[in-house]
């Protein structure tokens, strides 16, 4: 079994009857979304998911999990999703599957946020990891160049044939920081540029990180 | 003459040859454009326009001015714009017309910003006229919901076909304020909502106010 699956598949255990999951998106969370619908199918578990992508909704109904949309629950209990780095103080960084917004919606509506990683994505500081910001594609030429004059060192991610990769038709401007030395400040700053719709800094947001080592999975709870 | 083409006729006189023109949108917009168009036509005005909606853009078109997209220039030389409130300080209100995402991209890489209003837009401070704030579709009831929470009194703008009311295929909540005692600490806010892609508050971004009187239209420069 791969760090990946233990993770996901630990991950799950946190999934009761009757509750409404988040499900995140990515490699990990995929062993996580099909646990989760094995127990429906074989352990009348009941829930609903809330995707995070259409991937994660395609995979849900798949494998037979009821799915609902944000804005038709109330709110979530648990959601479960990866990460591309966790800093040493929490702090988190994701987008590298281009679902950051709508995982970052879920999320916010979410009382416990869970994120699964292998030991791999457990790093000092943020920032080796290109930082994902979501962008209006109008415009996104100028905010290229806006990102280059400040040292961001941008570059576009492009689909080839539909050139905009986002699950709701916006583009991804990848900064190579390298280490971000301020992330909280580097939040506000993008939160308030024209242009910019959301990031990948997830900050403040994670109550519990299951970390998948060779010797076993480590869970750190109580973050917030 | 009305109030709104005698500023829209004024500000179109800023527009000198061989300048890329932001052209915003709306009915003091409209008169702006049909006369920039006159003077392409009648006088050789050598421009290019840069369309701030789909609205902008038809009409230019109609009127012979060529037109670039934001990304396809270098920078804008001068932005006419309507807007729906100015407050005592020349902060701004907009999007009335849900154009506020484009207008307010296109003003950010522009010069000079030039509002042309009839005076009734002229207030003490801003807020009687609902704020604009477009927002991604998914979790849009559960922004609605923290805004009420709030104390917004969100209202939903909703095209009765689409669902949808912003070029961008956005949505658009107005917030019915009444007053807004500190423009800047709610553009802020808003601006860290997850789920706000943009509003319409325009703060420290003009730098001409035409206003259109019955004695004659008042210009105010060098704002910023």
């Amino acid at each position: 079994m791969s760090l990946k699956e233990d993770v996901g598949i630990k991950a799950a255990s946190y999934v009761k009857n009757g509750m409404t999951v988040g499900l995140g998106t990515g490699s990990t969370a995929y062993y996580m979304i099909k646990e989760i619908g094995r127990k429906v199918k074989e352990e009348n578990l009941n829930v609903v998911g809330v995707p995070t992508s259409s991937t994660s909704k395609k995979q849900a109904e798949e494998m037979g999990i009821p799915i609902k949309s944000i804005d038709e629950v109330d709110k979530v209990d648990v959601i479960i999703d990866g990460a591309d780095e966790i800093s040493a103080d929490f702090q988190g960084m994701k987008g590298g599957g281009a679902a950051l917004l709508f995982e970052k919606i879920v999320a916010t509506y979410t009382d416990q946020v869970i994120w699964i990683v292998d030991e791999s994505k457990m790093v000092d500081k943020l920032g080796k990891f290109p930082l994902p910001v979501e962008v209006v594609p109008y415009g996104q030429q100028q905010l290229f160049q806006l990102f280059a004059k400040k040292g961001y060192k941008p570059s576009f991610r492009m689909d080839q044939k539909a050139k905009k990769v986002t699950d709701s038709g916006h583009s991804i401007i990848d900064l190579h920081l390298e280490q971000i030395d301020h992330p909280e400040q580097l939040a506000k700053e993008l939160d308030e540029t024209v242009g910019v719709i959301d990031h990948g800094l997830f900050l403040n947001m994670v109550n519990t990180v299951i970390i998948g080592r060779p010797s076993g999975a480590e869970i750190i709870s109580d973050i917030r």
